[in-house]
């Protein structure tokens, strides 16, 4: 008999993902969710083999849950099922924050391993409706175990994600994952959402190029989704806010004293740690 | 027989516009080159149909005359050859500052016209080497007249502009065109460069997103260039930082406060403007 995969929130990133694991080893795909229409749409389109409305029948099932939906959406679900889950089984999530979820997940009891996930792919929509199995093609995938997490977990962690196309697995603490993620996703948003907060915003039609199409992308956020998000990094997110306001504040002041030499040295150096990192932009990673 | 575009510097920009601009109307494509390398390289890719390392011959033969080059090159070009063009051809050029170089334009002789055109295109590749005739597609080319150019040279830009895939033509002056480059273009490179100063970039490899690197994508620039760019453009540049640091400190004292309500609300206000602009990114430009 095939061992089931249970997938909690059939949104964005929980119905791409759905769909990226279909055939993965000998496991079924459960969607398990709350309206009727997503359940609906989700099979109609081929997104899981089963799904249900009962979270608790469902929950039953599953050798493996897997928790998609806001930071809060998922405490509150932690909170209501922890008593749900099948002794043995993993239990997993997929948000953007790890210290208040790993806290919450205390609940779980001991037979119930849990580990959290991050898998670092997203697009500014929502819903199943713009839902791709392709989207974790290329991306990687954070995964944050506890200190009792099984190895058998956490291999099988791994394997779930080279099979929905991750290109790197990495493990973490909580803590680190949260300060990370304040500079390299958190911060991006903000940016995005700094950039269209200017007065000019309306009257550069016609006038942008790719560069303020990238950088601008993700500012069409779910507002309550990232107000969870943002107030569970808190501490980490205004620190990276503040390192870069001093360095923004440098070029300007470069720029103010027109001062060409430190403005050059300044390219240069700024440039160049660019090239060492040497991360493509997501329309140049290669797909497998 | 054939008029002739003839294109002065064939690095990206120059490379891409020739091998674009091949088979348009009835004229034949003419590179002018400094090093002879380039010149093989663009004959023998077929970026051209002709290549002089002589400026003024070349400039003699040519109907429309592109300048492609550093603001600094282009404006030393008009410096020592603003004798050199045929009495009744066009001039434009391909910068990203049109102030200064609509200045220097004054240089010309009457019987020349000179308009400044801002093709909002690149990468943050350089050299012909990494020129891709498809480079426009999609993209905006900006207009800048002055109040003595002719319609039909106008008209030719427009043609030229849509035979190469851009997907509007706008004419402005050039103090607008500096003021809205500056937000549009100039600050979405500060912001990158800004961002890839921060302490903990070499940390955050396997831990980034699409929007990392969609944000951080434009900052292996050219130092050399980027200074010209800047340098000529600092005021206007100064004043969009300068909105850009307050719109991202109103963000980090929302989250400093804790102030969850107000936290929803920027988000909600800030993520409503992107979606009223609605600009794809720029892996999602329709493909004509």
């Amino acid at each position: 008999m095939k061992k089931t995969i249970a997938i909690v929130g059939l949104g964005l990133i929980g119905g791409s993902l759905a769909g990226a694991l279909k055939g993965f080893e000998d496991f079924r795909i459960l969607g398990i969710v709350r309206r009727q229409e997503t359940a609906e749409y989700a099979l109609d389109h081929g997104f899981v083999d089963e799904v249900t409305l009962d979270a608790k029948a469902g929950l039953a099932q599953a050798d493996v849950t897997v928790l998609s939906a806001t930071p809060d959406g998922i405490m509150a679900f932690l909170e209501e099922h922890h008593s749900d889950f099948q002794p043995g089984s993993l239990v997993t999530d997929v948000c953007g924050v790890k210290t208040a979820v790993l806290e919450k997940a205390k609940l779980l009891p001991q037979s119930v391993d849990f580990i959290g996930s991050h898998p670092m792919a997203g697009t500014e929509f929502a819903g199943i409706e713009n839902a791709l199995p392709n989207l974790f093609r290329g991306s990687n995938w954070i995964m944050v175990p506890r200190a009792e997490s099984k190895s058998e977990h956490k291999a099988l962690i791994r394997r779930m994600a080279h099979y929905v196309g991750c290109q790197d697995v990495r493990e973490i603490t909580p803590e680190r994952h949260d300060a990370i993620i304040a500079y390299t996703s958190q911060l991006m948003h903000i940016v995005a959402l700094s950039v269209c907060d200017d007065a000019d915003l309306f009257l550069c039609r016609g006038y942008e190029g790719s560069s303020f199409r990238d950088v601008t992308r993700v500012a069409a956020l779910d507002p309550d989704m990232w107000t969870d998000l943002m107030s569970l990094n808190a501490p980490a997110l205004t620190e990276v806010i503040r390192r870069l306001e001093e360095n923004l504040h440098a070029y300007r002041i470069a720029l103010t004293n027109r001062d060409t030499e430190r403005l050059h040295a300044k390219l240069a150096y700024s440039s160049n740690r660019k090239r060492r990192i040497n991360l493509p932009g997501s329309g140049q990673i290669p797909l497998p």
